[in-house]
């Protein structure tokens, strides 16, 4: 178990990040970094009115404790009062063009040191990145899922078919009865066979942000639109609101526990619309999304 | 206990306050009936794209069962089981002009009959009213405050200050440490004295609604108003959408056990933006409603 070696690789994979991003974004992010009074900090990259991006952000954050708290540790009652740190790369990005998806990724190191003999250092890894268009291109979410699923493969090929389940069921608006977007992967507490094989694990799901993301965001980015296009982006965007105020767990439990409000809610959308029982046009591209794209499927049999 | 003489009154006032804003609204409501197969259904009056109104509904339900889950009557065990019913009016309007505030006003009844001689019926009402300006108008607030006490003075004159207190204890936003907007009323689970008491109460903050809101809508509703007013009111709506979507235990309640999703999300507001720390200028009107509006204080003795 190394701090550093993750620190350090975190740090590095937002400072990729943001420098890939370039290839589209011609303006800049700015860099804003933070303490934390209890310990910790982060330092956060974010972009608003861009030219790509209308509103992104790729936040690397490292906050640590002397004593975890026993509601911090609900399912590892025996990790409460350990010295603990957690630090994560995380990053919602919404481009402006509604033919670019919006996209989320996050990978996350948690560790609880031993402080006697008898113990042993506790840690576990999680991540993930999932894909919400506005509207859906079969070969985008193909291109998506292949890229995660190559991915994981390098580290154990029955990690895919599991941690796209899990993204499935996450991203679910159970009000809607809806999926947030076409999926991806995810994963949380893993701890199996050894902090190195997790930590590569989270390596290889980090790595494969760029290549998954930026050929898709490239290519769409390129389309014409309409103010009617930038309109059903705006009211799908509120789904996203909806789905990371009322469910998401980070988001929450974030905001719970007196997290940095600003930096958790970086996530939400530019500019965001709701409608009363609004419904696309059947048949259109709009319902289409809906009907096509949303019911989670196996992308990686998809014949065209 | 009369569940038809709620009702009666319940749909009179919805239809009393439609035909009170239409002394402002030039476009018609539309109405949107709905049923709900455990039982009961809704009557909502909605409004989109208006003239005075961005996005309003003034909702009325009243939905029914044959025996009340014991996950509803948490607080009263001994009543799982029986017959019970629900009802009320809800309004959330969001007027175009950004000077001219946001309004919430809730009027609820919820009834579980006697099954057995050696039960009584039981019953307990709750309601309230807040204001969320995005521009603050020290004699909007101290009107709206002063319409609800006169109204509920007219009861009790020990209910207003309580329930004043409870209403800027409701609509707090703890992630930003910051009120919804300038309170108003708020009371809930009230089954004090006897149900033509409570009933009455009900009644008089149902019929307090109109001269509380409609004076003050009336007059800023003219008011001139630029883009950069807009940008602000779009960034305010957002607290307003991070409230109901994180903390309101109606909204929450409502979208965990299935109730209907469009009447539950008609409170959001129509276009809403998030931007990274926004802050507005100092000693601007966007500051003072920050310094000096939502702050909690006693507005009846307010000295202009």
């Amino acid at each position: 178990m190394n701090s550093q070696s993750v620190k350090t690789y975190l740090l590095n994979l937002q400072t990729q990040i943001v420098q890939a991003l370039g290839t589209l974004e011609t303006q800049p992010f700015i860099t804003d970094e933070w303490q934390r009074a209890e310990g910790g900090g982060g330092l956060s990259r974010l972009i608003e009115g861009g030219t790509f991006l209308e509103r992104g952000a790729v936040l690397f954050s490292h906050v640590l404790g002397s004593k975890l708290p026993p509601t911090a540790a609900a399912n590892r009652p025996e990790l409460a009062g350990r010295p603990w740190e957690a630090m994560g790369v995380s990053l919602v990005l919404h481009p402006r063009n509604p033919f670019a998806p919006t996209v989320h990724m996050n990978v996350r190191c948690f560790m609880a040191k031993a402080v006697s003999k008898d113990e042993t250092d506790a840690w576990w890894f999680g991540g993930g990145m999932d894909l919400t268009p506005y509207y859906g291109f079969a070969e985008d979410a193909v291109h998506f899922h292949k890229t995660n699923q190559d991915a994981l493969n390098t580290i154990d090929s029955s990690y895919y078919p599991k941690f796209k389940t899990w993204c499935d069921d996450y991203f679910y608006l159970k009000h809607r009865q809806e999926a947030r977007g076409i999926g991806g992967i995810f994963f949380d507490d893993f701890h199996q066979q050894n902090f190195d094989h997790a930590f590569n694990l989270m390596q290889a799901v980090g790595n494969a942000f760029i290549p998954a993301y930026l050929p898709i965001a490239s290519k769409r980015n390129a389309t014409t639109y309409t103010e009617a296009h930038r309109d059903w982006q705006a009211i799908r965007r509120g789904r996203y609101v909806e789905f990371n105020l009322v469910f998401d767990r980070g988001t929450l439990f974030g905001l719970q526990s007196g997290g940095r409000t600003e930096s958790i809610l970086a996530s939400l959308p530019p500019i965001v619309q709701w409608r009363y029982r609004y419904e696309p046009e059947a048949g259109s591209a709009e319902a289409q999304l809906l009907s096509d794209f949303l019911p989670a499927r196996d992308w990686l049999s998809f014949d065209a």
